[in-house]
């Protein structure tokens, strides 16, 4: 499989470029950045292409990409509904190219979300902790917004209502965010990286679901599989999980 | 719904009996233990049974529930194939009944464990941890062996091979029990009750899903859900999973 | 060693009566509730007792035992400063007895907070988290209050200033309670007891010291040793942290 | 403080030539590595060097330092009984240097091993999880292994036995190995880094302390408080923990 990067001196893109590289059954033949050609891509018969790049740049990439019948695995941000209902229509016209727009290529931050939500109509209670390094400046992080809006409509559809929480006097804050009914609570470690912990509690026992991200490398294996599956998927993917045989 | 409890006076009978008294939807018509007579669920008019009895007693109780069209939510233990075939056989004659035969009622137990062979299949390494409280008599434990069996048998079906490990000097048992080519370690360590971990790691991060069992009510959700279930499920099932609607 | 125990029908009553009736080397001489006289403990010679009644009634247990020689280990809580001058004047007049007043027996917990204050001197960041059942009243719990009171008290005099933060966007409550610049997050969770964890991070690491109170019974240890010191600690001890031995 | 760092183009002394550039009030006026000549401390007017270099050559290093007056601060391993008195030999004839030896600059782990010896002998059980990526050779790790030596001892000072174990059937290594009587349990998972976990439990409680080494960063604060100290600790001190004001 020949694949090509798009935003390959990045710090990501130089990550990918390695990953791919090392990949059984794959071949690094394009790697681009600002300035570069698409053109090169078909020069090099790239058959895939990942692009990491940015919003202002990547819907030109892409549909550049679905003109000429190259697949696409995307991780750069900043799509709404309406850019990705554009790639809706320009796939539907070259029904020959798959493109996966992925928010999170972490597999174990994948699987974390999706554990949590599944678990989440059993247990009685449940709280998402977050943790980064201190020089993040979101709080609660995106991860763990999805997380708990994930677990809150899990919880909704079971019939679930809020956890029970007795606590009547306290110093503000304590009990965290509030994020559709499901508490969240972010600490800003200095020597930590990207951390998230979802703990479920009914009778006489808890589940804890926890993901560790230590090394900005944690998204290559998702990156990698995204590839591996592209080719079978034509139209538009969005999000990773679609390509976990998790059922 | 009208429950039977045999085994009602031993530790888990009696959290069962409360459970089910403080369950929606539940009447507790019955609390038989040794000596009582198995007529008296057809006096109390009992739906269901509970059986937290000894591998001595259960097959009479449940040839007996069978042959009376009483539904049985079984935690008693001493399953083997060849009982299995017994009850499937009186099953077969008597289409009214539903048996739900489980080695674990702990849903926080169940997830833990699907949820581990889920995931194995994305991981590179995986171990399980488990602690217990230091009277216990077997190590590892029987969950811990449960679940590294399930990962085991994920990962060949993922075409996974071992887990990496350099290790070449060491003391003997650091790197645990070895189940079925997955690492269990066991710890002995006075104030716990039965806790597991499983820790799966790929490039740049690790994934977590650890389960505490902190009493024995633990178990009650899972019976209370057993109970729900089992009248729509006619003939055998063999553990609570099936009960779970995770896919 | 002869001891006594006052509110012995209360559920920390019995724990410790069953503890004091296990320990080598104690005999439990009179076990006293509600309605009995004090004047049972001079007539079964009781050389120590342990105190947890009510703040109504310790103060006159407390007078009675100092005029009566007899050493005291008090887990009744509400001692204000003027209180504790009362013992403190009571003693003075009484040298022959001792009397321990601590707010908390559970060794862990006690280690846990010192550790934390001893190591909140070398890391740029802490933080605490705490967890509890969901039918508790306050958050913080009184625990992580007197935690983040002690780690800020040893960063101020270690010279360091706020723990680094560059939050600037996000869902209030997201980091959690300000206790003396110390941030603090309170779970309620149904399944747990009493758990909290301070997080330690400085360049590259985290420390992280976690206390689990699974059972109520955590704090007869505690008791044991206040009564194995108390008698060759005359006078007024605050605190079980004075009987350890930790420099 | 003019600083000069030796091994300076390894992995380890980069670290620290970025960490002293960084730290206030030094200044790294020499970077040696092999081939330089040692006379380039005296010409860039070093008072204190940093040793990160090889067993092969840290004597001779050290040596020159004594003569000239040089304060060190060594992270070089393979520090015997025999090396330790010659440079005591040395620095009694030079008193005016201070050589600060130490195998582990990390103030977590340092802390870590301490408490968990100071708790040691308040709890019945302890047992130790070392985790670590899984090309590491050796198992346990030898800070784990220092740890229960530490453990050990204080278990033995304090006339405490075997922690509990009922242990009678399982599988080999399950149980961990024996390290002076104390269990320890080595992870070895990608993703992982360096971690480690001494569990103590005692009745109905149980205390964790942590450690995670996320970035061979780890050890850049523990030597730069070794520069700070050096200058007033004049001969021969062996392990950081000198230096922290824990008592």
């Amino acid at each position: 499989m020949k694949v090509a990067v798009l935003g390959a001196r990045g710090k990501v893109g130089r990550e990918i470029c390695a990953g791919v590289r090392a990949a059984e059954g794959m071949a690094l033949v394009a790697e681009l950045d600002l300035g570069d050609s698409l053109d090169d891509l078909v020069a090099a018969g790239a058959e895939a292409i990942v692009d990491f790049t940015h919003p202002d740049a990547v819907m030109a990439n892409l549909a550049f990409c679905i003109e000429h019948g190259i697949d696409a695995v995307v991780g750069t941000t900043g799509f709404d509904e309406e850019r990705l209902a554009t790639l809706r229509a320009q796939l539907g016209e070259n029904p020959g190219s798959g493109v996966l727009i992925a928010p999170n290529f972490s597999i174990g931050a994948i699987l974390m979300m999706r554990f949590s939500a599944q678990a989440a109509r059993y247990f009685e209670s449940v709280e998402v902790i977050e943790l980064h390094h201190p020089d993040k400046a979101d709080a609660p992080s995106g991860t763990a917004g999805r997380t708990a809006d994930l677990i809150a409509a899990a919880r909704r559809e079971a019939g679930l209502g809020a956890p029970p929480d007795a606590t009547s006097t306290g110093i503000e804050g304590a009990r965290g965010a509030d994020v559709d009914g499901i508490k969240v609570h972010s600490l800003r470690i200095r020597g930590l990286v990207a951390h998230q912990e979802v703990v479920l509690g009914g009778s006489g026992e808890t589940l804890t679901i926890r993901h560790d991200s230590l090394d900005r490398v944690s998204f290559v294996p998702g990156v990698l599989l995204g590839l591996r599956r592209i080719g079978a998927a034509p139209g538009l993917t969005v999000g990773l999980d679609a390509f976990l045989d998790l059922d």
